[in-house]
């Protein structure tokens, strides 16, 4: 049996950038006190759990923090909640993603210049939540497909922005059912490149494999992304968090094994999961 | 034998405006002076050749006028032919169709603002030929579709306009494959309605029809735009440009004969089609 590895998997530079800034602060934080991230850092339960062991715990709301220093995760906050936090004095650590700290200021720009903005993203995600907000007087319009968009007010410019990690076929929907009804429309495309990549050789591996892997955290959006568009080629794809996960059934008549991971993946469970994986191989050889 | 006219066939709004701004010149204008249009005033030869009887003339170029009054035709002329009919101090009647002129306004602008633009449309129409020209530098692009865009310069901002005449199709084309490519796209849809109304009915007519008769100047995009879509859905359609042109044959066997007219045909030609047709359908049953 042979195991693909996708080359792409794992962290992305946001996701690298705020795990290292965030133990950054916990080694330059006196010992026993408490950092806190506003939400969870990255979208990977068991890294988020290594942190822990370093001081740095999730607070679900900035009243459970009374002092700091407080980590701004990687998909962001909304506008009031960094404004409360300074309110507060805390001090405030920003791991907010630049792609995403970009994709915000695109949103307060187009709203301030009098657009009504359409983010092209999840609605409950927190990178929308955060990006929302942003857009002056709340006019804006959250949708991942044309179908999601009901009515828009009376306007002639339509600004968009995408959450980071949305296919590219989303926003190319919005747009051209966007242009054929407003005037102006003004595209700011602020997908992650390292998303679109990482779904290419996706698909790419699923083609080649009988099984496919998909490794990363059940509330990350571009690792669930990243199984469906898989599981569209290759019914054998699985998404799990852990190598513990993976069943011996998954691999019954296997020849090739493919294994990817999300942005917030870490190399060491991608390594547990290829162990694993080969383990797993070799039984069910004898 | 049934004839179904479309509703929408005939003169638009910008034609009409031209045609009513041509003969309002002819008659303020000293008997015996000629008048002139750089081009053609609309793309209509039995039109023109009317306009001539009244003194309203077709000049190729500038250096064929000494004296006006010059009327500027409804797809409008390059910005340097705009100036220099001004430095040679001929009296400008400007009969661009408003939707053209704004088109223009717009190409204008977001070249002066550093968009690299890109005019979705037929490089050799004079409507896009004058779009061009106010591109300041000439950084524009001209493509039908996503397939004539081979390269672009290094820019991070592409601002669109779109011939006034072309289906939304090919804009969508065009957004859809620069969204994948540049960071903002700025699409200002300068597509008339009238032209995708026409075409609307075009599609619905050629559907319930056996036979299709689209009328307009050979030179006229719209109009061959027209026969093209209709030609997709019922193979015997036909573009003509007079009544004369139609032939028995393609009424052989057929019960509804269908009629269209591009924006610059006029009514007397349209009536005089619906005349031979009803003529040529009692001789079949004779």
């Amino acid at each position: 049996m042979k195991i693909l590895i996708a080359k792409t998997a794992g962290f992305c530079f946001g996701v690298k950038r705020a795990i290292k800034m965030a133990y950054r602060a916990a080694s330059s934080t006196q010992s026993g006190k408490k950092i806190y991230t506003l939400g969870p850092l990255i979208h990977n339960p068991q890294v988020v759990k290594e942190l822990e062991k370093s001081g740095v715990l999730v607070a679900d709301s900035l009243n459970d923090i009374d002092e700091g220093p407080l980590i701004i995760r990687s998909h962001g906050v909304t506008s009031s909640e960094m404004e409360n936090a300074k309110a507060k004095k805390l001090k405030v650590i920003d791991a907010t993603c630049p792609f995403v700290k970009k994709a915000q200021e695109y949103v307060r720009f187009l709203s301030q210049e009098g657009y009504h903005v359409v983010i092209v993203g999840e609605k409950a995600h927190p990178e929308v939540k955060g990006l929302v907000s942003y857009a002056v007087d709340k006019y804006v319009t959250v949708a991942t497909c044309s179908g999601d968009i009901d009515t828009l007010p009376k306007t002639k410019k339509v600004g968009i922005v995408v959450q980071t990690t949305q296919p590219l076929s989303n926003l190319q929907s919005v747009v051209s059912f966007l242009i054929d009804k407003i005037e102006e429309v003004r595209v700011f495309n602020t997908i992650c490149s390292a998303t679109s990549i990482r779904q290419k050789e996706a698909v790419e591996l699923a083609a080649k494999a009988d099984c496919m892997i998909v490794v990363g955290g059940y509330n990350s959006a571009n690792t669930n992304r990243l199984a469906e568009i898989c599981r569209e080629i290759l019914k054998n794809t699985h998404h799990i968090e852990v190598a513990d996960e993976i069943r011996v059934k998954w691999l019954n008549g296997v020849n090739r094994v493919a294994v990817t991971g999300g942005a917030s993946t870490p190399p060491w469970i991608m390594e547990a999961v290829c162990e694993k994986v080969k383990e797993l191989g070799v039984i069910k050889k004898c």
